[in-house]
């Protein structure tokens, strides 16, 4: 009885044990490098490796078919990407004239539930800047070149949590390209 | 339809990604650290510093009562909080006459999944010494002291993964103590 009946969750993970091995990656990163910029840049960079192997998983698992739009993109990193790895879908909304420009907003950011606050020292730490990382190098491995950063963040005072989203090639280069 | 109706899984986490963000930091720890005792031993402090804290969120969601012996415990070690942190259940086994000292044994290790073996110049490295550091870490914030490290690795080579737990203190001493 002490092992009840619950489904095998052979993908899954507890978050908690994620955000805290998480914590302490980031902890040992600003034990490593004096600057929150290195830090940051550190993180992506193994978000970038993350998201190049993470992909394959994706794909595979997500069933997701080629996307027609960089909108269809966002949409599907918010509501199948972030609900399949992280458990929560982001709002998205497309925030440029030009059409490249996504911001997907997090009420709630579930890598910093044991994080209070930043410390005043590291005022410029981008804590989940691995996220970044990832978005960035799954999309180039689709061949969607992307700049990936955080537009706000509610550790550093903001009312919500926000992953700007930067298509670099115009949707018609694109559309060419692979036609 | 791109986000199907699938139940609200508040606690769960894509595992891939675990694996990933914790390969991450071991590859960190190994630029940081020339040996892999160093290494081994600040995976297991960081553990230790995870364990800590994730022993409320356990005894919170496992509703877990006091254990009455030890191998009571390293079932539940085995069987509840395994289950719970990584969707895998080791078997359990009591591998001393004095009752004290326990494996758990893991035919599949969830922490290892991408990778395939480690390099020839860290073969002393116990990739997932986190995971004695947490246990180690757990227990002593209910009261009991024990020492927590890899036996088997199938990384290493052997046939399983297998943790070794020992018990410091004798159980009567325990009930001793508590009553």
């Amino acid at each position: 009885s002490r092992s009840p009946g619950r489904k095998q969750e052979n993908h899954k993970i507890s978050r908690e044990l994620f955000v805290l091995t998480y914590g302490a990656l980031v902890a040992q990163l600003c034990k490593d490098y004096e600057k929150d910029e290195d830090v940051n840049a550190c993180l992506d960079r193994m978000g970038y490796s993350i998201g190049i192997r993470l992909i394959d998983d994706f794909l595979a698992r997500s069933a997701v078919k080629k996307c027609r739009s960089y909108s269809e993109t966002a949409d599907i990193i918010a509501q199948v990407a972030f609900k399949m790895y992280l458990g929560v879908t982001p709002s998205v909304s497309c925030i440029s004239a030009t059409g490249n420009e996504f911001s997907l907003i997090l009420d709630k950011n579930p890598l910093v539930d044991f994080v209070e606050e930043l410390p005043a020292e590291r005022a410029s730490l981008c804590y989940c800047n691995l996220l970044c990382g990832v978005i960035r190098g799954a999309l180039e491995m689709v061949h969607l070149a992307a700049e990936v950063s955080f537009l706000q963040d509610r550790l550093k005072g903001d009312a919500v949590t926000e992953i700007g989203i930067t298509f670099l090639r115009k949707p018609e280069d694109r559309k060419h390209r692979r036609n």
